[in-house]
């Protein structure tokens, strides 16, 4: 494995963790108002985008690493919906 | 160019404005409180990483979007710093 190598993988697999320290503060605090739905709402569509990219080119890197960066996304969805509607926002 | 390609390529240039609805929303609303600034100081070392594999690959595609990723993620967290100071969160 050359040196690049090492690199992109180790990019990749912070990339797919990207998301997680907003997942949990929004968790922990319960409030996402200045946090933008649409970001999440465009990362959400790309992320399918990538993962049937990965299922052309039969890339299980790419495959999982987007998986990751999906579910996130989708949790953001779902607690910035949660926080607005309890916040009255 | 194949279809795969062709979602490959749109799915990159989409990723590279994934932060950008999140730096107009900061910038309109003058608040960041909910917003992980760890999220953006991952996000900007890791484009960090990826721009070295990109120059590394001399592949211009990968560089190119992550320092457009790269920019925003650094404009997140200015803005974050000065709203988070000015609001005294």
């Amino acid at each position: 494995m050359s040196i690049a190598d090492i690199i992109g993988y180790t990019a990749g697999a912070i990339t797919s963790l990207t998301f997680l320290p907003q997942v949990i503060k929004t968790w922990k605090e319960k409030s996402a108002k200045d946090v933008s739905m649409l970001m999440f709402v465009i990362a959400a569509l790309n992320e399918v985008l990538w993962i049937v990219y990965g299922i052309l080119l039969n890339n299980w890197v790419i495959i999982a690493t987007n998986a990751v960066v999906l579910s996130m996304s989708l949790c953001m969805i779902y607690l910035k919906l949660r926080y607005d509607r309890n916040n009255g926002n």
